[in-house]
């Protein structure tokens, strides 16, 4: 690894030492069904089962804890319908920073509720007249928040990366690891962690194919965008990669993956009954890919499931497709 | 304990050491929600990812694993459309005992052929006309098939014993143990176990109010039988306690509990939404007790989850209610 990825690669372990006692250390789990059926040894990182129910957690806390005083003071700020909003407003309420989250008025009530649950101020815009970015600059002008976005910032990514790291601690030499791709800050975070302890370990960025937009990216070099694509995979609906992720992607990540919507439901409903796991269909994208043998399983394999929030009516739509 | 418990917490002891890598060591979860909500300390004791997702396969596996080669070489039977005929299939399967289940043909397709799917012989019979001990007893004759009955029996209820005997060692120290009821093997095994680590340990059966003829039992000192009760909890609709696990569960238990379906329904909501756990029916009576406040958590509290082996059709009526 080059020394922008050293570099990193210190910073995951510094988030690591900062998470102690405050993320969970979530398990690692394997189903012999599952490794009958791909030919492979595989391993998921159960980030269902973090603190608000996903990996975000581990991002937020690692940046809002690194702020100073005077700007925990002020409190902090982002925009997110998403796991991105419920991590933030937990690590405000758990060190004391307050928190306002930017949602367009169309979102979920239950996601507006939970997050609202963790202590967050919500504060919503009208997506047809305006951006959320509008918004929360001028919220951010206007009180001093410090702004903490869901993917693009190092703290954010060096934090995400704490998933793999502790899964290369929890298994050790993994030939390969799967991750699902949003706007990258999980994906790069896992590649330059897994690469940091194992060099030769292949990591593939997984998404789906109506969200194909860092795929596209990733093999043509520049920067594509797909704006809110209709897929299932409700963590994967952000329109690109970032500004900070895009280089990260293109220089640590070895491949990119991309699956259907029917098999994010095939590996959805597998966890289910085969694995007694609750994942959201994000958080299926590496097991879709393994499973539609769209990615083939060489040696150990990792995935990362990066979260359960599934909401009923989704749920119910997959158990009954 | 006195000298029958002592004996039985011994056969639990071999029985364990008999299951070591054969039978997976499920992993205890907890939640903070959770321990806020019921005030206290509550560990989960995961047998939905035994292998089957269920903890019928220690039992199977206890009991068939000591019959003598000659009784392996004519093969073993059960009745059972559940768990139980799941875990006779496999344990058959893998340690090369040809299994018979016995199963009434209105029984569930996808229970059948799970059954199938693990190497069973499922031989079908009309429940208007005859019993499944009938059929069975017939066919034991006419084979020399050994009978590994579901409950009572045994090796099965030492093979039941050792989930809690994990589980004293996984977490210490417990004073409370709620364990779901149907036919009492799961109940007195683990009380035998919990009792033999700690005496002092608080042992609870919890079942369907639907389904309490096992809390009438243990009330009355009478045996009390409910047929065919109309309970959600699948798992739990065994009419009665067996000769063997009545006397047991009146012996260890120390009291009995039992919860309404829409209690048994919210705790299967919350297990799913707050843990990211898929468990069945029967597997929640321990978390609905302690939600609905009719136990009333004190200190450290273990909840055995029986089983996670949930349809569809059920999954989508519980998430939809």
């Amino acid at each position: 690894m080059d020394s922008d990825g050293k570099e990193i690669f210190r910073a995951i372990l510094a988030a690591k030492d900062r998470l102690l006692g405050k993320a969970n250390i979530t398990p690692v789990m394997s189903s012999r069904t599952l490794n009958l059926l791909v030919g492979g040894e595989v391993f998921l990182k159960c980030e269902n089962f973090q603190r608000i129910g996903a990996f975000k957690f581990r991002g937020a806390f690692n940046a809002i804890s690194r702020l100073s005083e005077e700007e925990k003071s002020r409190g902090v700020i982002t925009y997110s319908s998403g796991n991105h909003a419920q991590a933030v407003a937990l690590v405000g309420r758990l060190l004391g920073v307050s928190t306002t989250v930017v949602m367009p008025d169309d979102a979920p009530q239950i996601k507006r509720t939970a997050t609202e649950a963790y202590g967050a101020d919500v504060v919503d815009y009208n997506p047809r007249e305006k951006t959320r970015e509008e918004v929360a600059g001028k919220l951010r002008e206007d009180h001093g928040y410090t702004m903490i976005p869901p993917y693009d910032h190092p703290d954010v990514i060096a934090g995400q990366g704490t998933a793999a790291l502790e899964m290369m601690d929890e298994v050790k030499a993994l030939d390969m690891l799967l991750v699902p791709c949003g706007g990258g800050g999980l994906l790069s975070g896992s590649a330059i962690a897994a690469k940091g302890v194992k060099p030769n370990c292949r990591v593939i960025g997984v998404e789906p194919e109506l969200a194909d937009d860092a795929t596209r990216s990733f093999r043509t070099g520049a920067l594509h965008t797909v704006k809110n694509p209709p897929t299932i995979a409700d963590g994967t609906r952000t329109p690109s990669l970032g500004k900070i992720t895009f280089p990260l992607v293109l220089k640590y990540a070895d491949d990119m993956q991309t699956v259907s919507e029917s098999e994010i439901i095939e590996a959805v409903k597998f966890i289910f009954y085969r694995m007694k796991l609750v994942v959201e269909p994000s958080g299926a994208l590496g097991v879709a890919a393994l499973l539609s043998g769209k990615v083939a399983a060489k040696g150990r394999v990792g995935v990362i499931i990066s979260g359960g929030n599934i909401d009923g009516p989704t749920m119910v739509k997959i158990l009954k497709s």
